[in-house]
């Protein structure tokens, strides 16, 4: 851990931002899948519906730490799964 | 932003863990309904990898800052992104 630990601040903030780019793009592949097959049936409401939440709660203490890469990060999740949400609710059941 | 940006600094942090523990269990209810119908035809295979590499990255993050809650949540997301990594390949493609 030592040597994870004694990497350069800007190291850090750089994993941070490639972290923070990572979890902003985790949605895109999912809303193309289910866009193109217009099949939703494996998909679980409650996990989009916790990570809406939690976007909306990341948002929150973003802000409040005026942490840039956090804001960024979470308005783009959190507008991929009210997009999945959606899909979820108009794509019919049918599998 | 003036209300959020006055939060208590212990506010602040309670709004951390909350949405730590919210993105801890994001993938609970998934895994729980690809193994209960052992289909997951419509998960995007590219969505798991991409959530476990950037949770690789946020563990190499939060090991530098010394972020419990970064740690916690990301070790708890990759393990379930690996399960779910493990239903992709081994469950059929039927669909």
């Amino acid at each position: 851990m030592n040597l994870i630990f004694s990497l350069p601040s800007q190291w850090v903030e750089l994993i941070g931002y490639f972290g923070s780019f990572l979890t902003s793009i985790t949605f895109i592949p999912q809303v193309y899948k289910s866009w193109k097959s217009k099949s939703v049936g494996d998909l679980s409401i409650w996990m989009v519906l916790i990570v809406i939440t939690s976007t909306i709660v990341w948002l929150v203490y973003g802000f409040a730490i005026q942490s840039g890469p956090v804001i960024l990060a979470n308005t783009i999740v959190f507008i991929l799964t009210l997009v999945l949400l959606g899909f979820k609710l108009s794509f019919p059941k049918s599998k």
